[in-house]
């Protein structure tokens, strides 16, 4: 088989791991396709910059038309990240028949099936294992590993920023600007933190992950979204008494047809397999009718784990390439989406409410959840030295969303309630 | 395209689970394959026997010819277990150009090269998902996603009964012999259990996953096996104190192009992620060079999870039938086998001895140590009121084989040693 060669569209930190691997692992790379790849055209912004990584520098172009209209190059990689420009690129690229590998969330979350249905007409592979949860394989467990089966429920960890920050939190007790901050000295977040920590990186991650377990085109504004900005780590404190870690999860739910996908800090029960997941590591958890519970866990970023996954594409092109059935492995949603009411989105939950501190409230309080059939599993009313309200954290059974936001809005029109302090889903 | 006829070697519980998907998931099949898909003709021993699965009567059968011989039937499913007859009629249905999928994890670990020399050369698929860990997709994991890395390491907890014991032990104290009667009743445990707790179930998962993961042919007689039948609460309860569970672990290693490959209990930090996976739930930690650390976690037995992995197989081989590329995506080994030495195999060790209880005998027994240069991480000089010896357990820095059974073989030479109780590998 001829060589197969490769235009790099971006040579940061991944673009380096993906030039590292193809470089370092060529006989083993020959082996499993039977082809020897290069990497042929790399578009930096700014060629005399240094890389960390050696490459030939006439390999290096400012110009996208050296990689993106190069009719030597078969496959395209895509790891220069943003929106427009890359979409504009990938097109192109696909309308002169090249496959194309990317790690761009952003991009396929938002347009995704655009660029999916674009690669059908032209016969081309577009594969992207590596825009979800970094090096864990998760995008090919969920097409060919649970082909088979009726996924009902995804719950992911799938952003390393926030959970480090929660995982921090929970082991020292330490509030959350001061976690944040030290993550940012530490390169774990971004000097505007803004997409990892109000959950928009971990939204799209999910749009990607239902998309594929659920078989309907599920959209970005789908996602009903709450980061972890507003944690507390009095709320992390009160759950770990219960039993719970909190964690920022991102959750796709389908009961008969009907779909839920949300991101929000979550109370996950300490025996869950969610819940030992520190630092910032990424974990997918995915529940089959058939399967039953099953946890896909690994590293969630780093240049070195994303290439992985990217390379492992590469190979999935190339392989097809020598079976000539580019294009003709992808599978479109074949499934309308019905998004779930609030009436069907059902949870336990977590509340923490600050109440006057004399007779009679708990009495008031209770009877608001008995008015909407909210049942409770638990009710603790909390001493609080230093505080003149008393503190109630009250564990409900499942109830659906409607009720609770029924609950929660009685709540602020009773006087004895000071506030509702805190609000979480609860999982395990 | 034309209905896909599949015949099922088997109707146990696995093959119940196999006709409850087909059946239940019809359309879902369809839309994933663009074929419908029919168990034409199931092989029982006795069709007078109620199998908890609605099956017409006359797709049962009690003569194999039957199914293999059928020229409708494009896919066998094997799921009788055993090794000789189903060897013999997968040979044949391979030499009549059938398509393979089966669970048969001893088959494939005693037969495997010899069944894939026939798949390829008669251009058939032979796929074995549901042969290792049930309902997590492992293999497809190795082959596909981890296509472009060096895997270094694989630590499986590939047996359930043997984990469900192990996580008994640890967390109620109780005896190897009471919870293995326990696991026996509730059906965790067969009547003779000695290919689960002597390793040996373990061990031919191990030949599968070290074959595809190292890309060499790795024979059940490399796997060095040792089961959990002499593991003791003490031992379990030393461990725990120092932090440690006690998992008997499948643990193939590579370095250099060098490979060890072992079943034996081994003391597994708490932090590392396989110590928190408990009862008869399995996991696998896969180390490679560029994505670091993973794991994958779900069923490992039971009639729904492994025919999970069996009809996403029997996906993967109608998708491959509409393309035309059956026997296609297989990858041989393409490596030499290259076996480790005890020089060459590297772990931390726990070392429990009973010892003369009188001065100067650590320093004997920490001199036989220093000089077969196996430095130590820890003394614990263990306080026994039942018992007339002393208790000393060390946790060595990491230290060859050939080293550690010259000092373990001179233990039993010093007359201050009364027995060596236990040695562990130490992991995480």
């Amino acid at each position: 088989m001829k060589p197969i060669k490769v235009g790099l569209l971006g040579l940061g930190t991944v673009g380096a791991g993906v030039v590292r691997i193809v470089e370092g692992h060529q006989q083993d790379l020959l082996s499993q396709t039977g082809a020897s790849i290069e990497i042929a055209q790399i578009l930096v912004q700014d060629k005399s910059k240094n890389r960390g990584v050696e490459v030939d520098a006439d390999k290096l172009t400012e110009d996208p038309r050296d990689v993106i209209e190069n009719p030597e190059i078969d496959i395209i990689i895509e790891v220069m990240g943003g929106i427009e420009l890359a979409k504009s690129y990938i097109l192109e690229a696909l309308d002169r028949g090249k496959h194309i590998i990317t790690a761009n969330k952003d991009l396929m979350a938002l347009h995704g099936p655009e660029i999916l249905a674009k690669a059908a007409e032209k016969g081309c592979d577009v594969l992207y294992e590596a825009s979800v949860a970094g090096g864990i394989p998760i995008i090919r467990t969920l097409v060919e590993g649970f082909s088979s089966d009726r996924i009902t429920k995804i719950m992911g960890i799938v952003n390393g920023t926030t959970n480090y920050i929660l995982s921090k939190m929970s082991q020292e007790g330490a509030a959350y600007g001061d976690v944040l901050k030290e993550a940012q000295e530490l390169g774990y977040a971004e000097s505007d933190p803004t997409s990892d920590v109000e959950g928009f990186d971990a939204a799209r991650k999910m749009t990607i992950l239902g998309t594929l377990g659920f078989h309907a085109n599920i959209s970005l504004s789908d996602v009903e979204v709450r980061g972890i900005s507003q944690v507390s780590k009095e709320d992390i404190n009160y759950g770990k008494q219960l039993g719970y870690e909190v964690k920022l999860l991102g959750i796709a739910e389908r009961q008969d047809e009907h779909i839920s996908i949300s991101v929000q800090p979550t109370m996950v029960k300490k025996s869950h397999p969610l819940a030992s997941v520190n630092g910032v590591f990424n974990a997918v958890y995915v529940y089959g009718e058939a399967v039953g519970e099953t946890m896909f866990y690994g590293p969630g970023a780093g240049g070195m784990p994303t290439a992985t996954s990217i390379v492992a594409d590469l190979v999935a092109v190339v392989r097809n390439l020598k079976l000539g059935i580019n294009g003709q492995r992808a599978f479109a949603p074949y499934k309308e989406k019905k998004l779930k009411t609030d009436e069907q989105i059902v949870s336990k939950n977590f509340i923490l409410l600050h109440v006057q501190d004399k007779a009679g409230v708990l009495a008031k309080i209770t009877q608001v959840f008995a008015e909407h059939e909210v049942s409770l599993e638990s009710v603790l009313q909390h001493p609080n030295e230093t505080n003149p309200n008393a503190e109630i954290i009250i564990i409900t059974h499942d109830a659906n969303q409607a009720a609770m936001k029924k609950v929660l809005k009685q709540f602020g029109d009773l006087e004895v309630v000071h506030a509702v302090k805190s609000v979480y889903r609860v999982e395990g």
